[in-house]
């Protein structure tokens, strides 16, 4: 997949419960389609028919329900379907793909959060993905306790990890920071606390500092 | 887990299609019982609810429904819950565990038989279950064309992998011989294409001579 230039740019969101990633990818993606650039957004775990049946298994039933090695496998799975049904294709064909949540999200939540480690995960995903990576990550940061209460106050839905104590999300907040100096030329830390229009200007200029041209 | 003398011995049945691996499971088990020994039966995919579920995945729908990587992530996915499950407490009671198909199934039907190769699927099984292997795994081999006309005069049934071209079923007979000449300690090669009575009795002449005492 990489090194091919004629193929389009993929982006991912990271970061904690309620960090923004969902709101801040759809105004990026209206920004890029007044550009004329062709936008695919998609999101993990799921993402394509097969991903998205594969989620239904992480997100029902209890917590506990999988251990932390079977669930950094199923999103592992889900994984490599939605890069073999929805990313690549869209990427082959010069789009741009914006995700909500990639592998990071695997290596913050089930390596650092659940106590996997940095080598497992990185194993598993080395494995799966082969050196596929993103072109650029923004990572979403913000205080822990902004986030749950941001995260709280949004409607509904699958709140798994927002139950989770509050080490936990400390841990998660940390190593995406980590992962963030680890990569550098991949990753970019984006002040999430600020207002939605501070953070979304923030966003912006960093996907034109590093995929401009 | 491995080095536990407490602990109990954890048999696999290996091979393709119709080569009679559910039939003598059965048998075996029903001996090992007459001698008193805590048996606990089981398979994969599957052989936890969790498994099961995964399961259910791997075998609906048309082939060609998963890449054969995704595949192997969601064997391998299932693989880990069914021992954290099943397998592992029960070996851990100092049960006998009888599992019919485990990993080495996944390394001849993906990696030998579906083209993803050694390396690949090793190094998953190494992330997922680290050095944990089977006491003892029986391979039954024979003919590919007497192992189809058995599992087709067999009523019923999930059919994906017999639809598959004989050369896909020469490729796995030989990956299963090929898997048991690299690891003769743990793998005992029997020839299934003999009567029921005289493949159990080579069974059980290879688990009294490898798990005796
Ligand atoms: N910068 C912001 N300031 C205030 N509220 C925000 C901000 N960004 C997002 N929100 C709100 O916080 C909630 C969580 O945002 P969301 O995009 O769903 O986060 P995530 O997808 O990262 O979990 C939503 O109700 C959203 O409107
Ligand atoms: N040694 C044998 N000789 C003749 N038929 C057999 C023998 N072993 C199994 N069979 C029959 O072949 C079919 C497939 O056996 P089965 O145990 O289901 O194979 P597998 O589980 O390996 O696919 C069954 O109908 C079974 O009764
Ligand atoms: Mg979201
Ligand atoms: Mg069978």
């Amino acid at each position: 997949m990489t090194g091919d230039a004629s193929r389009g740019r993929f982006i991912t969101l990271e970061g904690g419960e309620g960090a923004g990633k969902s709101t801040q990818l759809r105004r990026l993606a209206g920004v890029l389609e007044g550009r004329g650039l062709p936008v695919t957004v998609t999101r993990e775990p799921g993402g394509s028919p097969g991903a998205e049946e594969i989620r239904a298994l992480l997100v029902s039933g209890e917590t506990g329900r999988w251990g932390p090695v079977t669930e950094a496998l199923l999103h592992t799975a889900a994984r490599r379907d939605h890069l073999e049904r929805t990313v690549w294709p869209a990427l082959q064909a010069g789009g741009w793909v914006l995700c909500d949540r990639f592998f990071d999200s695997t290596m913050a939540y089930q390596g650092y959060g659940l106590g996997l480690g940095r080598d497992l995960v990185a194993g598993l995903q080395r494995v799966a993905l082969g050196d596929f990576r993103p072109d650029l990550t923004l990572i979403l940061d913000l205080p822990v306790e902004t986030g749950l209460d941001r995260a709280a106050a949004r409607r509904g839905g699958e709140d798994r990890y927002e139950r989770m104590d509050t080490s936990f999300h400390h841990r998660l907040r940390d190593g995406f920071l980590d992962i963030a100096r680890r990569e550098p030329d991949r990753c970019v830390v984006i002040d999430a606390s600020r207002s939605l229009d501070e953070v979304h200007a923030a966003i912006l200029d960093a996907v034109d500092a590093r995929l401009r041209g």
